[in-house]
C-alpha cells in the first residue's frame, strides 16, 4: 500500500499534463493556465486511497480521480468570478488574467473534461459512480448558492452554517472516496462509513480553517490571519459569537464591521475570546475529526489498510490534545 | 411513427414539470424560471425523431432527449451571460432577473442536472452516448469561445466563420439524432449520415438566420430585420460582403459601423444587394439543405421512415425555389 505523500507524487506525475487540445488557445490556454498553478490534490488522492482500502489500485479510479480534480478545478475558476478573487495561490484568477466570459467558458469545458474521465470507467461501476457523481456536483452547487445567500443575511444558525459548509466542501471529499471504495469492490456498508469518514474530516477542516484564519500562526498558515474579520465574512467563530456575545459585545461587533482600521483585526479576536469561541471551535473540531475517526475504525478491513486514510487525516487535521 | 409537430407535444407535455427539488429556491427557482420560458425544444425532438426512424421510441430516447434540452439552456443562460443579454424570449434573462452569480451556478447546476438524464440511460449505449454527448458539449463551448474571439477580430473568413457556427449551433443538432440513432438500434454507417444531414441541416438554418435578420419580412419573422447590422455583428452577409466589395463599399461599410443613425439598415442592406450578397446566402443556403437530404436520402430505412425528418427540414428550412 501506499502512503498519502507516495499517492500524491504519483497523481501529481501522471496529472501535470495537458488535458486539453491546442486549439482553440483562446479557451483552452485559459483552462490549462488554472491547472498549471497546481494544489495539494487532496480530492483525486482521497479517490485512490478509498480504492487502495479495499483492493490494489484499478485502472478506473484514475479516471475518477481526473474528473473529481477537473471538477474541484472547475468550481474554483467559477467561485472565482462569483467572488471576483483577484488572486488564488498567488497568482491571477482566470477571469482577471483573461475576462469573465473566457473564464465562464473555461469552468464549462473543464466539467464537460471530467464527464469525459468519468465517461471512461468501465460498465461495472459507471452507472454507481454517475449517480454519486452527479448527486455530489448538485450539492456542491447548492452549497455555493447558500454561501452567497448567508452573506446578505443578518442571522445564520449553526444549523443551516454547518449544512452549508457540508455541501460546499465536505461532500464532495466524501464522494471522493465512496468513488475509490466502489471501484475497490467494497460493499454498501463499508462505503457508507468512509463516506461519513470523508464528511465529518471536511466539516473537521473547515472549522480549523475557520479558527487558523482568525488565530493561525503566519509562519504555520502561510498568510496572515485576519482575513475573513476584515472582509466581515460567516465562519464557524461568528456563528457561535452571535449565539453567546452579550448585547454590548454584539453591539461592538456590529460596528466594528463598519471599520476598516488595523486595529479592527485584533479587537474583532478579543471579542472572539472573551465568549470562549476560540475554544469552542477547537472543541468542536476535535469531536468531528473523532467522529471520522470512529468511522474508519468501523470499516471491516484489517487495521493495517486504514494507515493512510489516518496519515491524510493528520496532514489535514492537527490535534489539539 | 409520429409527425414532428407530435413528437413536439408529446415532448414538451412531459419536459414540462420541476426538473430541480424545491429547496435552495434561491438556486432552483431561476433554473426553473429559465426553463419556464419555453422555445421549440427542437433538439430533444431530433433525439427522439433519431430513434424512430430505426425503431420504436425506447425509454433511453427520452433521458437522452432531457439531457440534451438541459444542456441547451445550460448554455443560453451562460451564453446569456456573456453576452449581457436583457432578454430572452421578451423576458429578462436570469442574470438580470436575478444576478450573475446566481445565473452562473444556475447554469452549472443545469449541466449537471442534464448528466443525471443521461446517467439513467441503460448499459447497452450509456457509453457510446457519453463519448458523442461529451465531444458535442466541447465543441459547442469551443464555438462559443469563437464566435467572442471574431468580435474583436477586423477580418474573419469563409471557412473560419462556418468552423464556429458549426461547432456553436450545428454539432448539437447533429449529436442529438445520432443519440436517438444509436438508442433505435442503429449501424455505425446510417448513424454518420443521419449526423451530416443534422449538421448540414444546422449550418442551412444559421445561413438562412442570418439572411432573415436582415431581409426577413418582420411579420412572418417575428422580429424587426437589422438586428445584426446594428450591433454589427459578423454573419455570413458580411462575411461574403468583405470578400466581393469594392475598396469604395469597403470603407462605406467601415464607415457605417460606426454609424447609429436609423439610416444605417438600409444603407448596409443596398451594399449587401448591391454585392448580391443576399442571393449567394440563399443560394448556399440551398446548397446545404440539399447536402443534407442527400444525406438523409443515403440512410439504408425505408423512405416512409425519414418523413418526419423531412417535415423538421421543411419546418426549419423554407425552400427558396
Amino acid at each position: 500500500m501506499f502512503s498519502f505523500d507516495q499517492l500524491a507524487k504519483q497523481f501529481s506525475d501522471k496529472f501535470n499534463t495537458r488535458h486539453f487540445p491546442e486549439a482553440p488557445g483562446s479557451l483552452y490556454h485559459p483552462a490549462e493556465y488554472f491547472l498549471s498553478m497546481g494544489g495539494k490534490r487532496v480530492r483525486p488522492v482521497m479517490c485512490l486511497m478509498g480504492n487502495e482500502l479495499f483492493d490494489v489500485i484499478q485502472p478506473d479510479a484514475w479516471h475518477a480521480a481526473n474528473a473529481v480534480e477537473l471538477f474541484h478545478n472547475f468550481t474554483l475558476i467559477h467561485d472565482d468570478i462569483m467572488d471576483k478573487a483577484p488572486l488564488r495561490r498567488g497568482k491571477p484568477t482566470v477571469h482577471v488574467k483573461y475576462s469573465e466570459p473566457t473564464a465562464l467558458l473555461a469552468g464549462d469545458v473543464m466539467i464537460v473534461r471530467a464527464y469525459e474521465y468519468l465517461g471512461r470507467i468501465g460498465m461495472a461501476h459507471l452507472p454507481q459512480i454517475m449517480r454519486l457523481f452527479n448527486t455530489t456536483a448538485r450539492e456542491v452547487c447548492e452549497g455555493q448558492q447558500l454561501d452567497m445567500d448567508f452573506e446578505s443575511r443578518a442571522e445564520v444558525s449553526f444549523e443551516e452554517y454547518l449544512h452549508m459548509i457540508t455541501l460546499k466542501t465536505s461532500v464532495l471529499l466524501a464522494a471522493s472516496l465512496q468513488m475509490g471504495a466502489i471501484i475497490g469492490g467494497s460493499g454498501t456498508g463499508n462505503q457508507e462509513h468512509l463516506y461519513a469518514f470523508g464528511k465529518n474530516l471536511g466539516i473537521a477542516f473547515q472549522l480549523q480553517d475557520d479558527y487558523l484564519d482568525a488565530f493561525g500562526d503566519p509562519e504555520k498558515f502561510g498568510k496572515q490571519p485576519g482575513g475573513d474579520i476584515m472582509a466581515n465574512k460567516k465562519t464557524f467563530l461568528t456563528i457561535q459569537v452571535s449565539k453567546v456575545a452579550t448585547p454590548a459585545q454584539k453591539k461592538e461587533l456590529l460596528d466594528l464591521m463598519k471599520e476598516d482600521t488595523p486595529d479592527k483585526i485584533n479587537r474583532v479576536l478579543q471579542i472572539y475570546t472573551d465568549c470562549k469561541a476560540d475554544q469552542w471551535v477547537r472543541d468542536l473540531k476535535d469531536r468531528y475529526l473523532s467522529l471520522a475517526l470512529q468511522r474508519l475504525e468501523s470499516i471491516a478491513v484489517t487495521g493495517s489498510r486504514k494507515t493512510p486514510l489516518r496519515q491524510l487525516a493528520s496532514f489535514l487535521i492537527q490535534r489539539q490534545s
